[in-house]
């Protein structure tokens, strides 16, 4: 099972997307999606959210664009059931469905959607009114949500689970905790699969890039095997190549030499 | 207990040093020892064994430099006691003796040299005729080297231990095991320091910085104190901030600001 990257980049809450989908402006969309997978991304994280009243149009809109770029497999984000049901109709490839949480009034909404479908599925670790602070705490909700998703008929394998990163700009322990949960999670709960959104632990810092670097090497040690991230960004990608590389996940070095000539260190 | 550099530039097995010491070019050799200095190294490598038969002389004429600088920390690198005494004794602040090992012939008059002396100690974990490639027999090594060292008064603070770093490029696990050997000899011989030279990981594969830097987060991870390391590398230094500020060690992010402020992070 090799590493997983999903590209972040096409996400409404980014202010240039946003009007790029409000402007229905296509070759900007299809340049991004193009531009990610050529870059590595196996999925295209998709995120039509963040103009409220047409996240519906907007979603169909630009699931049209980017399958027009060939064949991509989506990773659909939504907080709806409903949007992501109007998502998964669409895509023409088994998509990551992003993402389940115990979050009151929405996970069993979400369940009865995901019995029966081909997809693989990111499950936050989130309960109640939001963001848990506790690595006990969080498996705890890992195994709660892996087990209803396998209750459902899910396999292990196909179960992302995204232990949720802090800023460590709010609590310097912020990444040690997220390390810790992956490094739990996978102990616990074998097979699983684990995700995050790497950025998140640099929020509110300057030089953000030596941040999110070092993250994916350490967070890769911990055992991570997807992220949700920007795979135009050199930086990450050669921290990528180089951590598996020491981690002793390249055979003779030869995806780490491959990835020098081809030009994708920098 | 915070991290340590050495820098490493000032060895004359690097061509570059090799000729300015054989040319007695002393504006080089300051001009190296203040930028390291200036980049934070808190110890100066010195190394004269590369020009045979002039290792004596060589190193007397580098410490005479490198002390011309100011108040510098040393690092005296040398297989012989004679030498390491020599060195010792010019030295006008405690220096780091580089190295012991259980080296057939070396060990004892190592240890008869360091009796009394006032410094900290490279304890390199090889014996008899060389590498040791299995993690408990490295441990076991390091075991034996700081009983040794504490018999003779030595206090474990001061007793960096080097599990010795091997290529990836030679065997694909030489990262994992020497990150093991970090960990295993922290958790056995609590008090001691840990030291390495960073970038023999990635000898002979090509965009060696990548590794290096990676390899830096992942050691600090595992349990590394001290680093043998070139402080002009931005990627390295960044790399040290930023891993450090993401395991909990840097209160409320201000080292990791401060540094971006005063231009250390690229």
């Amino acid at each position: 099972m090799s590493f997983i990257i999903i590209g972040e980049l096409l996400n409404t809450t980014r202010e240039r997307i946003r009007q790029a989908v409000a402007d229905r402006d296509k070759s900007y969309i299809v340049s991004l999606a193009q531009e990610q997978i050529e870059n590595g991304a196996h999925y295209i994280d998709v995120n039509a959210a963040a103009r409220i009243g047409h996240e519906s149009e907007d979603l169909q809109w630009m699931i049209d664009v980017i399958q027009s770029v060939g064949d991509v497999s989506l990773c659909i984000d939504s907080p709806s059931p409903e949007i992501l049901g109007l998502g998964y109709e669409m895509a023409r490839k088994p998509p990551i469905i992003n993402s389940i949480s115990l979050e009151s009034g929405c996970f069993e909404s979400m369940l009865e959607f995901l019995r029966g479908k081909e997809c693989k599925i990111v499950a936050l670790c989130m309960e109640g009114s939001g963001m848990v602070v506790d690595v006990e705490k969080i498996v705890s909700i890992a195994k709660r949500l892996v087990e209803s998703l396998e209750d459902i008929g899910f396999q292990r394998e196909d179960i992302l689970v995204d232990p949720l990163v802090r800023p460590v700009s709010v609590d310097v322990n912020n990444a040690i905790m997220a390390l810790e949960c992956i490094k739990s999670i996978k102990a616990t709960l074998t097979g699983v699969r684990t995700v995050c959104g790497l950025s998140n632990v640099s929020y509110g810092l300057p030089a953000r890039r030596h941040l999110n670097r070092a993250f994916l090497s350490l967070a890769l040690a911990a055992g991570l095997d997807t992220a949700v991230m920007d795979p135009t960004d050199t930086n990450l990608i050669s921290a990528l190549y180089g951590t598996r590389t020491l981690l002793g996940k390249d055979e003779y070095c030869m995806g780490y030499i491959d990835a020098y000539s081809s030009g994708k260190l920098t």
